[in-house]
């Protein structure tokens, strides 16, 4: 008997494989003594698990001097050198003898005293041999307990990953050629984890509460990413029904393609740039492969996340150069460093906040590490010259903010010419749209920058005041808000009135519901998932401008989401 | 020598008295061995301290059960059992004297190994006798190092009470006869330490940085609270010299007193009313004694807060009817519960958030508790028939939230009235706009609510997305900022539009700089704190409104919040 989970579906296709779960163990245990004709065979469990903790450790070592180089491999000869030192496994190996302990038991009130000891100290490099200590403890302790730790790092097959929540470090350590899908517990279709499966085109579902609990045993798993269903244990009549429901995915996605060179234009023919949002370079393949007009959206944070130290210049500059070069002609938009809120950055000193999203990040932070900020408007002009590149500021909340980021490009743009840099001379800078100020103010904004992006994930966030990660109040993600509806439709005026364009780069630009109305409000560029793109230009081709104009106009004036959201519904079944 | 440091002056006024730390100390300590001969001495000391402890968990216990009630002192007799456990104190003892273990590290072992024991059985008992033995372990170990825990309920004597920042469960404990002043580290004009301060009327400074460091001691402290002064060991020409301030500010005071009775009418005759934000019934006294002409806004967490109970419906009704009787006829607008946040309730079991200020709160989280809700409607609609009764629902984004609050509302009135208990008919129900959305379809609202109520320090903080708390983004709490000034704009003339009246219950409503601006832009209702109302009147007796409304306009087309405060300079200069 199979067993099925729904959730979110966040992201479409279908995908088939064996489970993997990020989720950590439970390592609570209850018995706290053996039989004395025991505790030789309790000696030898403790001895193996010790074995099989260092060819952990060894793998994961050679794992991360690989991927982030050995500076960050360090670590782990310290915990190797723990395994070897007498004066820790000798007390546990003793209290297992003599004392008839059980060998987790010894090897917790052994931990537990070297801990206390090392953490009383006054020295900061006892104090790290502490955490030394409880990591290595941990790992030895799932060996003893027959619960294995994850390690994303260490996946080499096909996997559905599966978790409570996917933080962007944890994406940072998959290998994204094995994982086939994912499936979490939290989340909504706005969550890092829905956002990371579309831009990577994998099914995923989200919000499934019971994930980790139900398919921790690591069998097989299907994940239908369209309606939001978790197989687990499937039947082989399950299994062949999904293979079907494959294979029509895949020939409705050949249908798609033969729009893949065609112009966006309505009925009544009025043309909009249909693009792609990318976190990484190895993105590009698929924007070029699903036909969208430019990168709407290239987020930069992929360079600062999962590693130990700050990304160089001449590694920025490379990764830049190489979109902008396969992008051809077609416009880049850039977003600089958005790191803060749910992202760290390991290499900065990042405070705890109460608060993180309403805190110190994106511009906010660029702003006061000017060095680090400085470095990435460097290599963004010097890639400049490989293409049409676009700089965009996130989190801009007043007009000196955007003077302050803009004058310091243009400072390091005059340090580079003098220097004899090449450097293109009419790079628009915009700004992202995603704090309530700045779309309320737009008609100041519209005077200074050249294009406004809306990123409509953290302006609904604001605009209603709540965590879209948090399920207590996800009920206020509104995307048919007339509220924001309006916020959207001042950003647009003000821009148009002062011959500037403006872009979505947000969840709700690929919206098949949101689309109709955004046409009317007259957005001109539209950035999605690149799996998006050829769905919404086929639902474009069959919208007449005029019709949704009206539509809007009908929205702006309307109480609540749930009017709006039946008026879109009136107005696309006449078609 | 004196040392002076400067902060925030967050609550107007000179205190002087003896400094009381909130901060809890560093219980970290080196030594880990003793020398033979000192092993009875060290065995005394440790007895000592046992004995310390003990009487002041007693004295603790006894506070509690005075305040709070017995069923909350039972953990103190659960910590006052474990002082007399021989098999926790016996070998601590022996370590001392076999092992020759200084004291405190005996004490750390012995409870390390007793809290590793618990920790790993699964009975939620012995789990909770870990967190007892941690508890009392910490308060013994403050003895034997000399360095006590603070205890805010013991305090009973004027003091100044020197703190990191204080948390509205902090403050519930302090015993406000004998709390002269505050003096933080952390926080800024709308911390909750400052918003309390200024309600008491008790001079505060917040923003220090270091004045737990500088006045760990205890010793005398001078607070200026007007300037945002501290002066730690004052000389004697320096109290002598905040002696004569303190003289004038009361000068000042007592001339301020005539106007005590006026009404608050514009040169040109224009009439708005004052009011007071009030948290506890006792507040009453000040907003009375400072000419208030009704409450703007009456907080009712102080009956959720430090307790471990939910109040019933009966003590409720007594605490607002008590508020109501004393104002007479004049309006009492009351809050309904707004917790979550960073306002914990013991007796509700709230999720921990990760963005609290954009999570489960105030009306959201009484819609999800409704019986919860029920209680405080019932003993509102109860009270309705003592006085002039308003009620507002906080945390409003949506017109449905509000419409399932209000039927809620009238389903507790139906009830009521079938069972014949008196209750108002014409009671006035709206809401405070303090999400963006809110604001910005203050149109929609306005055709079903009976006023606003605006509530700037949210309302700032999710406008520029800036957690007012974060030092970090502090600077984008911008109260003259355009954006926010339009939003205003927008609740004041949809509302009009309707005929009904708008208030401002937030830190701006009071604040000098920002008086002639919503003189300006129409505001009905200007509440703030008690001791702000008179200097507030003198200063719109001043303002023409004509001339306000078109400083108004000019703000609402500026570009940012610096051209704001010029103008608002320029324009009360003139006068």
């Amino acid at each position: 008997m199979s067993k099925i989970l729904n959730g979110i579906g966040a992201s479409e296709g279908i995908a088939m494989a064996k489970a993997y779960s990020l989720a950590e163990p439970d390592l609570n245990f209850t018995e706290t003594s053996i039989e004395g004709s025991a505790s030789a065979e309790e000696v030898q469990k403790f001895r193996d698990s010790i074995h099989n903790t260092k060819v952990e450790i060894t793998k994961i070592r050679n794992h991360a001097e690989k991927a982030v180089g050995p500076e960050h491999a360090a670590i782990f000869e310290a915990h190797l050198l723990v395994l070897d030192d007498p004066e820790f496994i000798g007390p546990i190996e003793e209290k297992v003898t003599g004392e008839l302990r059980s060998a987790p038991q010894a090897l917790v009130e052994v931990r537990d005293q070297f801990i206390s000891t090392f953490e009383n100290m006054e020295n900061e490099y006892m104090k790290e041999r502490a955490a030394d200590i409880k990591d290595v403890s941990k790992r030895v302790l799932s060996h003893l307990l027959g619960r294995p730790l994850p390690d994303p790092a260490s996946i080499d097959e096909a996997v559905i990953i599966i978790a409570d929540d996917l933080t962007p470090s944890d994406t940072a350590q998959l290998d994204k050629r094995f994982v086939k899908g994912f499936v979490t517990n939290a989340g909504g279709r706005t969550s890092h984890s829905a956002i990371m499966a579309r831009s990577l085109e994998i099914p995923a579902v989200v919000g499934t509460k019971e994930v980790t609990a139900s398919a921790a045993g690591g069998g097989m798993v299907i994940v239908d990413g369209t309606v939001g269903d978790v197989i687990i244990g499937a039947t082989a009549k399950e299994i062949k029904a999904y293979e079907l429901k494959a294979e029509n995915l895949e020939q409705e996605r050949e249908n798609l393609l033969e729009l893949k060179g065609d112009e966006t234009k309505t009925q009544d023919g009025v043309t909009v740039e249909l693009a792609a949002n990318i976190g990484t370079p190895d993105d590009v393949d698929g924007v070029l492969a699903n036909g969208a007009e430019g990168i709407g959206l290239f987020r930069t944070e992929f360079l600062y996340m999962g590693r130990d130290t700050l990304p160089e210049e001449d590694e920025q500059y490379e990764a830049y150069k190489s979109v902008l070069e396969k992008m051809d002609d077609q416009p880049v938009v850039v977003r600089t460093i958005d790191i803060g809120g749910d992202k760290e950055v390991p290499a900065l000193d990042m405070p705890k906040e109460l608060n993180p999203f309403l805190g110190y990040r994106a511009v906010r932070l660029a702003l006061g590490n000017k060095e680090l900020f400085r470095t990435q408007l460097r290599a963004l002009l010097r890639a400049s010259v490989h293409g049409n590149l676009k700089i965009m500021f996130p989190m801009i909340a007043t007009i000196q903010e955007f003077e302050e980021a803009k004058a310091l490009l243009v400072e390091c743009r005059d340090e580079l010419k003098a220097d004899k840099v090449d450097v293109k001379d009419d790079i628009e800078v915009g700004i992202m749209v995603e704090i309530p100020s700045a779309a309320i103010l737009a008609d100041e904004f519209a005077k200074v920058v050249d294009f406004f992006s809306i990123g409509t994930n953290d302006l609904i966030q604001y605009t209603f005041a709540a965590d879209r990660m948090n399920e207590n109040v996800s009920y206020l993600y509104q995307p048919g808000h007339p509220a924001l509806l309006r916020l959207i439709d001042n950003v647009i005026k003000s821009a148009h009135a002062e011959d500037k364009w403006v872009g979505m780069c947000g969840e709700m630009a690929g919206d098949p519901e949101a689309v109709p109305l955004l046409i009317g409000l007259g957005l001109d560029e539209f950035s999605m998932s690149a799996g998006s793109v050829l769905k919404a230009r086929r639902q474009i081709k069959n919208l007449k401008k005029t019709d949704m104009q009206h539509l809007a106009e009908t929205a702006l004036r309307s109480p609540d989401a749930e009017t709006v959201n039946a008026l879109i519904k009136e107005y696309t079944e006449r078609i």
